[in-house]
């Protein structure tokens, strides 16, 4: 078992892990999410869905946006050059909410799934944005990695 | 109620809300959110908790600096000159894993509830990418609106 | 007449204006742009319309986010707390193309024309980026603004 | 025929392009752009280019940092490690107004068509805002790809 | 005597400062600095200035974008919508090497010491940058506050 | 000897060096810096370092979030992956003040002397910015380049 964080060196102090001389190898990552919400406000989100969906389109946008800003954000994270950034939001009556999929891809040697995450938490961020006016105790969670693949550390799938 | 999204133009197209004739008045918001982990994953931070804290540490600042780019990372929301930002990390056995509260404060148009929330979400993926080599199974989630005030709509506090 | 650029000091050296000592008012401006492309590739557009409209949809909000972003692209411009951006996108067949028309709002000491022409100048970019493979010869033209008001110099429209 | 955009999904939503499976090569790209001015605005840009020549100097520096913000300007650019921007602005005393000529070159998975185009339109803002106060019905045009080489497609070149 | 720093709470964390009970005054700052260079290399920056003097311009207008990126660079400090910034370069023979002195101005509720230091630096990197080929030697110093006036501890002046 | 800057073409413009045709090697570089402080400044740091010591945990991480900026703060610097970036602050009592240290390291065409020089300045400022209400007379010097390798010119060190 481990006995110390990757990001923290021998005397406790956060450190940007180095990755110079792992190998480049193709990596891709899946995270997800989902915002719960009123029902009063899903059914404004779904009506606006019926119409242009703008809402949904926002935040898969912001999403993609959002993992390319991942190492501004990510104070010890690696800027990468994303070769592909897949964001989807759709409806699930059954929360009432708004579920967020995410997928990075890079050939790099360090994995994405930081970029991953960040996508889905930006996009959820973003239609907390706007629907709070409608609802403003919407809760955001369930945000975690599905999948990763590439790297020393090979591939990892969530358990359900 | 409402009929419409705030953010959503009549013909359903999102837009920015326009807080021009809106009143400059002192507004906070305070938000929180947590990441689950493994029992070993959580030794390990509160391991390094004890020598020097920097994981929480740089969660902590990772929230404030994420809160500063809100109006980058969301892209519907205003510029505003935030006057304070707090955000505090703990460590609670019982997830296990790590509490995060984000306290924003400004005197403006418009509320500054997404700063809060971005602070807390940001912050909670800084945790993830840390401590993710010793757990990729993280779940981060409940991050909502703990209350807001200022503005038009007044003060508003989450039900327990 | 001007015998000097306002941002250009007596040596010919580049300069901020200081707005320090000028008035806060309300500031407004309209810009306007387009883009030209062939009538193949105004299809392709036009039909993704039809469906989801999402190629118009992104370049409205790649509109106002880069409107935020002015003080970061044009050296010399003052950072503003932006109250509103609307960007509307429209196709027309007459070109074929897409037209622009982006409006700024804000409460401050100096004016926001470099923030509606930036928010066009970037949708029309951003057109440009999703058809670029279906024609590599559009041409972007026509960035102008169409009306300012607020400040000292009082309100301008374009003569047409 | 292209029946559908690159951009855009089978469901009419845009995405990012995938090119994680394209070959790495030698890519670069021009692209050019004008504004044209009164004559009165013109000679005094015509004055200070004979002293200093600051503003076409910060127009094509504004246009260099703009090239390295593109894939935060454009929602669907991809990051890519530029090797080089080149941007040269000149007077045109026939238009009257400056021209903008941008290169840029990369060895990467896709081309970097939106970089020269974005450095020539921000380099051209950049010139609207340093000479706007001596004519505000300045417009920005004719910004457009001259060639392009390097991927799949192979070279491209405007025909005049 | 202060027992505590100011942007460190009581249990020794850092933290922003709180400034929403301060009042709007106008503020101002002055930093300066210098980096030292070889008689080699500062013989061709002569040169360089003799001729167009891209590279104090350059300089210049990297301390003046420098300065609007203060919040983003330094963790605990406010966005402020600056009103002013100036930066001047000037080559000194006596060091030999280029001095470096900038101004900031706004009228909020906190200084702008900051960004009138981080100015200095970047236009200070800016030159290292540009010259670093010709020496790698070189070395910046006396980055250091001037003089700042407004707020509610009042004017300051540096002791020569 | 060399006749021209590196950044400068025949003309005395600034350019980006086109790096297009330079071998990917790996590369590092360390540089140095400090900021020298009255004694009840550094007797202020001192105790907050007994506590916690999060002035110089700030400190090192605006280090490393600076050197991921410093294509944005340099003008005329290339995007780089960066691969490694460590940062580290230690209080020196004979100055008395903080010294940093901050080595960057990446796989690329170019080297990482700005990376690294930059995450030293930022992480300067940081203290400044922290200890500034106690001291507004510290100075930031001594900002140099230690050593760097890879590349065509080689290994470089300082001479003590």
């Amino acid at each position: 078992m481990k006995r110390r964080l990757s990001h923290v060196d021998p005397k406790g102090r956060a450190r940007m892990v180095n990755v110079e001389a792992k190998a480049v190898t193709a990596r891709h990552a899946v995270a997800e999410g989902r915002i719960t919400m009123s029902r009063a406000a899903f059914d404004l989100v779904r009506a606006n869905r019926a119409a242009k969906g703008d809402v949904l389109a926002v935040a898969e946008l912001a999403g993609v946006t959002g993992a390319k800003r991942t190492p501004e954000l990510i104070p010890l994270a690696h800027p990468l050059p994303l070769e592909h950034v897949a964001v989807s939001a759709r409806l699930d009556p059954a929360l009432p909410g708004v579920r967020i999929r995410a997928e990075a891809r890079v050939e790099a040697k360090t994995g994405v799934e930081m970029e991953a995450l960040t996508a889905c938490a930006v996009a959820l961020l973003a239609v907390y944005d706007m629907v709070k006016a409608a609802d403003r105790g919407m809760e955001i969670g369930e945000i975690r990695l599905v999948e990763k693949a590439g790297g020393r550390s090979g591939p990892w799938k969530r358990k359900t």
